[in-house]
């Protein structure tokens, strides 16, 4: 089990991950809130509820139940469940704890941030996706028809408590989409992670809990030393959009339905590493090793029948494009990346038929 | 024309106020972004849109246009603003423009921060109420069914352009309602303010300039000073609702049909008086002297029909309300306030029963 802190704007919070996280929160202050909500789906609850309240301390919750899925990342949903914290009488004292994967933690965090002008919120991430990535950092979001995390704002939790053992009932799709985020992360924190990555990657594929304790902690560590100094993304937080801007206009053109998010970023990760290949800005041997790492996941679902125009089309979408420019990670290194705003668009679309030219079905899982 | 500087947690910006104010924008830099949306009202606009863009110095500016009324602060607005912004192309870098009323000013700033996570804003408000109170301050909301505010941020605007121009062709309803708030930031600033607002009534009522002049600019600072103390309510915030706890019941209690808000905010203000001299915490003749004040601006809608019982009930909904226990703002004298959770029951019902026994038909118009 490990700990870091990230400093915000108004105060630091603890992010704690490993096996027995949970029980850390007995430390935590609950007693100065006048209430606890937790905000999570039914059938994690049933599964969990029990134990989490056991080991965290906490005895006098109300639970507000959140259907599964990116829809209900919406304002409607939003809408029902401030009426239902008002008729339960929550008030400015009272302490959202997110207990799910990306949609609660999103989602709820956002409603954190609203409810009467902002209550505290703790995350209790369930995923792998959210223990690595979205429980830290403090953006919160709903999407808004199709466009993606378009409505948010930034409500960093109090504590963020990821524990391994609620993995176990997982499913394989949903840890397996977490671990490209994994990838991604290794990519930005360097050889060490990277290469550690690649040693744990058979056994991280069976949820061992070794595998998980070398590899998930130091991935987190890459995310909270970016925030750290550089919570607003002025800049170097837009780091951690790598692979997501191809992803992102993957996801959309498929209608969010073929692709998990991780596997959007997947493709991505391996479209960027062509394109900066292509620019020469990356070595051909460190573009290799990238890919290697994605396509040792194992096949990810089919990207030949979406149009080059298509998603042309559709990446100056991305919510970081400002002046209708897209801001560019492009890897330079493992361990280095760059924001470039002017790549031109014959590169762009070469990189897109690069991908398009693989073959995931040969993707053989490590 | 004066201006105040307003201190937030990231950035200070100017309050500037007075015959002329639009004039001032011609100093802000709108270079440094993308585009520039402003969100207003059709009629507002038609009528003096052309004169603000002319004295800003804006020319290419996209309007979006808000019903008037209190029903467009939903997020179904939200919903649709922010698709609007999206579809015309508003990226990070965008700017709001809010011209319009506390409507207006309440709902865009919260679009603002909440658009692709926060953009900046500026306000431009056209009423009393707006320019003395809700554009300063950074207080954000839209409504939850009938619960007002109940969702927002904090997200200050970069400047605030209050010009008195506007005014003229404000209705006489909507102008007289300002200026309760306006007679409760007398209250809260003290004895000097207090005799200029008894001074200037008369001449206020008609619009005079000069008078404008003389009250709204010191009713403005009461609140920048509270601000600049405490930005988030802490607590001295919390002074500036006074009158607002029995107000927001009244307004509640009658659908918000009955009142428009400042003289719910009227009523609340009598209240409180007779409250304040009921528990010995105000002098008799200080209580007058509120009263006084509240009552030369008029006639209020009749409160008779409304039971004590009902008010008592929706007393606690307050979002000041922390533990189930109602902050009272009651005043000691003016220009001093106390914050009190602990009012028996009593002598609350007795303070509404005070009010609903006066006549208001009797209260000739200064």
């Amino acid at each position: 089990m490990q700990t870091f802190n990230v400093k915000t704007r108004n105060f630091t919070y603890p992010v704690v991950i490993g096996n027995g996280a949970w029980r850390t929160l007995r430390k935590f202050p609950f007693r100065k809130y006048t209430s606890i909500f937790v905000i999570t789906e039914r059938g994690l609850w049933n599964r969990w509820g029990k134990l989490f309240l056991e080991e965290s301390g906490l005895s006098a919750v109300t639970t507000l139940l959140v259907a599964p899925g990116e829809r209900s990342k919406s304002l409607r949903v939003l809408e029902r469940l401030s009426g239902q914290l008002l008729k339960q009488g929550a008030d400015r004292r009272s302490c959202l704890a997110l207990f799910g994967g990306g949609v609660v933690g999103d989602l709820g965090a956002f409603l954190a941030s609203v409810y009467m002008r902002g209550i505290d919120c703790i995350h209790v991430p369930t995923t792998i996706l959210a223990q690595v990535d979205s429980s830290v950092g403090g953006k919160t979001a709903v999407n808004l028809g199709e466009m993606k995390n378009l409505i948010g704002t930034f409500h960093p939790g109090r504590m963020v408590v990821s524990d391994f053992r609620v993995l176990s009932s997982l499913g394989h799709w949903d840890f397996r989409s977490g671990l490209y985020e994994v990838v991604k992360h290794a990519i930005l924190g360097g050889p060490a992670l990277c290469q550690q990555l690649e040693a744990s990657l058979p056994r991280l594929q069976l949820k061992d809990r070794e595998a998980l304790e070398a590899v998930l902690p130091p991935a987190v560590k890459v995310k909270v030393d970016v925030v750290n100094r550089d919570e607003r993304e002025r800049n170097l937080r837009m780091t951690l959009n790598l692979g997501h801007t191809f992803g992102h206009a993957l996801e959309e053109a498929t209608g969010y339905r073929r692709f998990l998010h991780g596997e959007a970023v997947g493709w991505g990760l391996l479209a960027i590493a062509q394109l900066g290949e292509r620019l020469r800005l990356l070595a051909p041997e460190e573009g290799t090793r990238i890919a290697r790492l994605v396509q040792r996941l194992g096949p990810l679902p089919s990207i030949r029948d979406i149009s080059t125009a298509r998603i042309l089309r559709l990446l100056p979408q991305d919510k970081k494009t400002v002046g209708g420019k897209i801001q560019w990670v492009i890897p330079e290194r493992i361990g280095k990346v760059r924001v470039v705003s002017d790549v031109p668009r014959r590169a762009v679309a070469a990189a897109f038929q690069d991908i398009q030219e693989m073959d995931p079905s040969l993707w053989a899982p490590a």
